[in-house]
C-alpha cells in the first residue's frame, strides 16, 4: 500500500519517558499534578458506575452537555461557544483540520509544545517557526507572518513564560484570514488569562486542559472556546463521540468544584517558590515562570545534561531537552513538598561535587 | 478567517436521536447491548480509580498496553499489529489519514456506515460508492474500483449481513497500492470473522469496538489489527493519550473475560432469532441478521416510516431511514426479551390497524 508522503516522512512514534508501574521514581518530567483530582471526580465516576455498570452499555453524549453546561456556567462563556475534546491534544487536532489545507503555513515560536509540529506533519503543513529571544517574548516575526494558524501556549512551555493580552490580540489583528490559537494548557498557575479575547475576536480561540490544574491527566479532557463561527465548523471534524461517559462526569464535577481547583492551584504555586527560591541558591537561572513547572540554566549544557542523568540514576526524573536555546537548563515540574526538597538535596550535592565539565 | 473548502462545504453537525435522560424509552435504533458489560470491568475501573482517584493525575499509557496485551493474548495477535482507538471511529479516522491525501479515492458500499462518508468528506476525499443489490452481496464494482481506501463492513449495517473471507481476499488483492478495511464492529454476533486476513495480507485491516458486544459503548473503545507496516504508520498520526486510564483497564478487564462475552453474545443471538420469527409473522420480510439488529421491509415506505412513528409515539425508538434504497424497511436492535416482546406486541396493533397507505 501507499503511504501519505508528508506521514511516511514523518519519524516513527517515541512515547515518553515513564517510570514502570509502582516504582518509587519522584516524577518531575511531565508537569502533571501531584495532588490528587477533587474528591467530587471520584464520586461522579463512581455513580456513573453504579453498581453494575449498567449506563456504560449506552453511548456517551455526543454533545458532552453536562461538560460544556459546566464550562458555560464557570467561566460565564455562552454554551454554543465551547467545545469539548479527548485531552486539549484533540482539539489542536480539529483545529488543523478545519483551517489548515495542505501546502498552508502554520506558525509558533520556537521552542515551545513538540505537538504542534508533530500535527503540521500530519496534516501535510508547512511550518515557520520565530526563534525566542533568551528571555522568552514573543519573537516580533509572529505579528508579520499571516499564518493560517499561530499556536501560541501562554504560559508557554518549556519556560513557563506568559505573552500580554495586548500581544496577543496584536497577533489576531495581523492574522488576514488565519487564526491564532492560544494555548492555555498551564494558565490557572498564572495570573491573568485570556479568555475574554475569545469573546472579542472572532478568530481567537482559547485552549484548556483538565491535565495539570484539575489533576486529570489520565482522563483526557480540554476544552475549547472560540466564536461561533469557528466551534461551528469544529464540530464537522470531531469524533462524534470523542469523550467517554466517565470523562463527561469527571469533567464537569471538577469544573464545579471551583474551591477545590483554587486550593489545588493555590499550593503548587506556593511550592513553585519555593523550588525556584532553591534552584537559585543553588546558582541556577530561573526563568520566570506562571506555570506548573520551571525552566532553569545552568553555567553550560554539560552541566545541565549532567544533572538531569545525576537526578535519574537516583530515582528523580525530569526533563533535560537536547536542543538548540534550550540545552543548557533543566525543565522541572512542581511536585509535593517532600518531592521539590528530595529534588533540591538531590541538586545539591550535584553542584557540590565539583566542576562537572 | 478561511475554513478548508471540503469542511465549509460539509452539513452541519446534527446528533442522533438520543432519548431524555431518565426516561422510560425503550431504545432500539443505536445497536447497543441491552446487558450490562463484564462485572470484571466495573472491578477494574473501581480499582483503577481508587479511594482517591490519585492514579488519575498522571497520563494515561500512551501504548496502552495493557488493552494491547490482552488483546494480543485473547485473539494470537503479535502485539506489534494491535493498536487501540477511541472508539473504532477513531481508527478510522487515522487510517483516512495516513492513507489518503486530498483528491484520493475512498470507495464503499451503499448503503453502509454513514461515517464512513463524514470522514471522506473531512479529508477532501474522492468518493466511489457501488449500490448493493436488494439481498446485500457484494457489488462487483468494489473488485475493480482500485481505491486508496476501500471499506467493508461485514456484518454490514443496515442490513446485518456479511462478505466471505474469498470475497474478502479478493477484494484486497484488487487493490494495487490500496488498504481494504474490514469494519467488524458487530461480528461477534456472526458466524465467523476475517482476523486471520489481517495476518495474510499485508494491505488488510481488521476493526473491532466494545461498543456492541462488549457493553461499552460509553467507554470508546476500539482495536485495530494488521500488518506491521500499517501499524507502524499509523502510530504517527495517533494522538498519544488517546484513551483514558479507566477505558484502557475496562478494556482489558472485558477482553479477558472471555466466558461473560460468550454468553453475551449467546443470550443476544438467541433474542434475534425470536425477533426474526416474530417480524416475519406480522409479514415483514427480513434480511437474514448476523448482527445484534435486523432490518426488516414492509411492503411500501409509507409502511414502514409510518411503523417507526407508531413506535415512537408509544416510547419505542427503533431506525427509519428515508433514503434510497432503504426506504421500505426499519432497523430494530435486539434488545432484551421483555423489549423485544413490547416492540412485537405494539408493531402487531399497528399493522392490525387496517391499510396505512
Amino acid at each position: 500500500m501507499r503511504v501519505r508522503k508528508n506521514v511516511a516522512a514523518m519519524a516513527p512514534y517515541v512515547p515518553g519517558e515513564q517510570p514502570a508501574p509502582g516504582s518509587k521514581v519522584i516524577k518531575l518530567n511531565t508537569n502533571e499534578n501531584p495532588y490528587p483530582p477533587s474528591p467530587k471526580v471520584v464520586e461522579a465516576i463512581r455513580a456513573e458506575v453504579g453498581e453494575s455498570g449498567d449506563r456504560l452499555r449506552l453511548y456517551s453524549d455526543p454533545k458532552a452537555l453536562a461538560l460544556r453546561q459546566a464550562a458555560s456556567d464557570v467561566y460565564g462563556f455562552p454554551i454554543e461557544q465551547v467545545l469539548h475534546g479527548n485531552g486539549s491534544d484533540e482539539l489542536l487536532a480539529m483545529v488543523i483540520r478545519a483551517f489548515v489545507d495542505e501546502g498552508d503555513t502554520i506558525a509558533y515560536p520556537y521552542p515551545t509544545y513538540v505537538l504542534y509540529e508533530t500535527l503540521a506533519h500530519a496534516q501535510g503543513a508547512k511550518i515557520a517557526t520565530f526563534d525566542f529571544p533568551p528571555d522568552f517574548a514573543l519573537p516580533s516575526g509572529i505579528l508579520s507572518c499571516n499564518a493560517r494558524v499561530v499556536f501560541l501556549a501562554s504560559p508557554n512551555s518549556p519556560s513557563g513564560t506568559v505573552y500580554t493580552s495586548e500581544q496577543l490580540r496584536a497577533v489576531a489583528k495581523s492574522l488576514k484570514d488565519g487564526v491564532l490559537v492560544i494555548d492555555e494548557a498551564y494558565v490557572e498557575f498564572a495570573d491573568s488569562n485570556n479568555l475574554a479575547l475569545a469573546k472579542e475576536l472572532d478568530n481567537v480561540i482559547v485552549l484548556r486542559t483538565f491535565s495539570k490544574s484539575h489533576s486529570l491527566a489520565g482522563m483526557r479532557l480540554g476544552l475549547l472556546f472560540a466564536s461561533r463561527k469557528i466551534v461551528d465548523e469544529l464540530w464537522k471534524v470531531k469524533d462524534s463521540y470523542n469523550l467517554d461517559r466517565l470523562a463527561i462526569v469527571a469533567g464537569a464535577a471538577s469544573l464545579r468544584d471551583t474551591a477545590w481547583l483554587a486550593e489545588n492551584t493555590r499550593r503548587v504555586k506556593v511550592t513553585r517558590a519555593r523550588l525556584v527560591k532553591g534552584l537559585e541558591t543553588l546558582g541556577l537561572k530561573v526563568v520566570p515562570s506562571q506555570s506548573n513547572f520551571v525552566f532553569a540554566r545552568a553555567a553550560n549544557a554539560q552541566l545541565a545534561s549532567g544533572a538531569y542523568q545525576f537526578l535519574k540514576d537516583r530515582g528523580i526524573l525530569i526533563r533535560y531537552f537536547r536542543q538548540r536555546l534550550l540545552d543548557d537548563g533543566i525543565r522541572v515540574s512542581v511536585g509535593t513538598d517532600a518531592e521539590t526538597d528530595a529534588l533540591l538535596s538531590a541538586l545539591k550535592e550535584y553542584f557540590a561535587g565539583g566542576p562537572k565539565a
